[in-house]
């Protein structure tokens, strides 16, 4: 018989199934059935393809509260990897992460400056090629490449209305570019978009949680998750807490309005600051050339803590405007835990945290409900990378949403049956 | 046997294939076994259950393309109803709406003022009962009550953190006064979100969008849809447009913080400033003793309208600054639909509209991408009563989630099959 066989589960079941798996740990068919509510005769088919696959293991019995023992399944972690690339312009970074979530193999080169886009996608093909190779990973084990950047997506490729320091990699079809150079299925997406999924992967997110990451590199963005989900909104952009107005008549940003958060907080502004005051240019070491943003904004940041009080100034008036922006976005999404992340406040992050944690019990909107907890990450520099990666392993793991549940028992819902799978 | 019937599938396929069954019109098993992934016996099983419980009813064959011809399947929207009510300062308003989202009776009432909460809860229940006898309805097709009112809420029951107008509701538990004199499960939730979901029921929005209904009554907030699911965060107090900083320095609000969007331009602000200016308090026919928030707001508005300028300039402020904040929102969420609602926007709206179109136009960060589309409600004064019936409808009716899916075929995804259900 041809085609798709009667009765074969749809493929968002086999993901479900396969994410329960993940997440537990171990799993027997039976548990599988109570934890999807799917049937025992989907469960069976489903569990029997991804063995045949490679994907699942069956790994032994456990012991039963009787009747005969169950199958315990398991993730096979070396079946699947995936590659995942953050492109910026201070540097790019790659991780090789398995089936499981697992950073296999990481490594970071130099960003991409003014070099033309072209070339850099040479480069990116000889460094994945390289990453897989030394860590010995057989190359059709590979399932695709994630690559996230900075800035709004276009839905099919290329970046638009980019930075102005990437604006000459506007239009380019970078995923289709490197696609063709790789071999290998590409998803782009947005930096903090992955660093949100990264911590969620490697940074012991809980996976319920409605959580942001707040990204701060060049510029400031935020990945935002709920319920384990990214959030991307309608068209991949959600979450561009740089662009939250502070002020209606404030300084003019890049994009086109007045009073944006990064216009007034983030490192570009700083480092302006820094170089308008004399003193606290020399104590930061900041030299008549420009150097990248980020690595000026370090140097600020290493003024500060050595206790360069102008040099602190700074910082506190733009982690004052970051909290207040948090607090906004934490009023709209009714967040419940805030990361900093991203290679300035790897540096910066301790000076910001208190100012941050404090706007948000002070006036986080509904406080008499819950607090927002705000956490350093642990993983600032790999978190893009690690989450870029996982958007590739996430077309095989879709977590089962359980939709809207009410309280009570309007709906006369039973409760989640056992039932009859195979053993 | 008792107990659940083995492979009996669980409440949330039920509610799914109902949901699809409501959206479709009339589908048969086939076509829901396409549409929603489950298999075919799955599928038999479900609409079974939905046809003894009289929610779904046979009406016929279709043609069919070949073999035996189709039964189609349908709604009864008469098997179920439920109650919505709108609680405010200014006034209470009632609709009673069936299963298919059709508002079958509808009223309004004075509003709470400064009344105890318990007579407000007696006076309520007469008021529902009303509406359901007057209906013609049996009262044992009444699924449940859903209320809605302003202020962040806590899990269980009652308002926290209420506005000033509405402080003596504070720790009053509603929900549970409200189903012991009624008899009704109560589901107690804020109104703007209500006002979403009534705008996504019978206001003819995309059942896709990614949409913000911007209620401004009293206070402001928003209610927020993604994809046919309203977004609550974490503690069902998402939204909160009226607490957006638009200035770190500006006016204190009663919620703790300075600079909100409500301090600067919500009703009670507007007022505020016509009474402090004598010719637009005159203009606007303010009395000296105040009337409701509302009242008073709707007052200049109308003078704005018959070409006031000093009523003009407050309102085209207060425009203004809501128009930024609805902006800080689109650039969080990402939306591609903003409605403008609730009684004060029901009627200054066609101030407000074109100012707010014209900022996202000219400054939304993804403009390059997608439009934000601004539009007037056109059911301001009772989405949030027919949202809050439908609280309670939609834990018969949870639409499936279909998970994330990435570009490509990443996944090795097949088709949705086709099953083999009963005929």
């Amino acid at each position: 018989m041809s085609g798709p066989a009667q009765g074969m589960p749809h493929a968002s079941s086999r993901s479900a199934v396969l994410d329960v798996i993940r997440a537990a740990g171990t799993i027997s068919r039976t548990g599988l059935v109570r934890a999807t509510g799917f049937t025992g005769a989907t469960i069976s088919t489903v569990v029997r393809r991804l063995i045949d696959d490679g994907l699942v293991l069956e790994i032994g019995r456990a012991e039963s509260t009787g009747g005969k023992r169950r199958v315990l399944l398991q993730l096979n972690p070396a079946s699947r990897y995936a590659v995942g690339v953050h492109l910026d312009y201070a540097g790019i970074t790659y991780a090789l992460v398995d089936l499981g979530g697992a950073v296999v193999a990481q490594m970071s080169r130099v960003g991409v400056g003014a070099r033309a886009p072209q070339s850099v996608v040479e480069r990116m093909t000889r460094e994945v090629a390289s990453l897989i190779e030394g860590a010995g990973v057989e190359r059709d084990r590979v399932l695709g490449l994630g690559l996230v950047s900075p800035g709004p997506l276009t839905p099919n490729s290329g970046m638009r209305l980019t930075p102005p320091f990437m604006r000459h990699w506007e239009d380019f079809p970078l995923d289709q570019a490197l696609a063709a150079a790789t071999g290998l299925p590409v998803v782009l997406d947005n930096d903090a978009t992955a660093a949100a999924l990264g911590e969620h992967w490697s940074g012991g997110v809980p996976s319920t949680a409605t959580f942001a990451a707040l990204y701060m590199g060049t510029g400031i963005g935020t990945g935002l998750m709920v319920d384990g989900v990214s959030y991307r909104g309608s068209s991949g952009n959600a979450g561009e807490l740089g662009h939250i107005c502070l002020d209606i008549d404030g300084p003019e940003c890049w994009c086109g309005a007045r009073g944006c958060t990064e216009a007034m907080a983030g490192p570009a502004a700083v480092v302006a600051a820094a170089r308008a005051d004399q003193e606290v240019a020399r104590a930061a070491g900041l030299t008549a050339e420009p150097r990248s943003v980020a690595a000026d904004f370090a140097a600020v940041t290493r003024a500060a803590r050595r206790g360069d009080t102008g040099a602190l100034a700074l910082l506190e008036r733009s982690a004052r405007c970051l909290a207040v922006a948090a607090r906004t976005l934490a009023n709209i999404m009714d967040l419940e835990l805030l990361v900093l992340t991203g290679v300035s406040l790897a540096k910066a992050g301790p000076l910001y945290l208190p100012v941050v944690q404090e706007e948000l019990d002070r006036a986080f909107f509904p406080r008499a409900t819950h607090r927002v907890e705000v956490r350093l990450s642990e993983s600032a520099a790999t978190a893009p990378a690690v989450g870029a990666a996982t958007l590739i392993l996430r077309a095989e793991l879709v977590p089962l949403r359980a939709g809207l549940r009410l309280p009570g028992d309007l709906a006369g819902s039973e409760p989640a049956p056992a039932g009859n799978p195979a053993p």
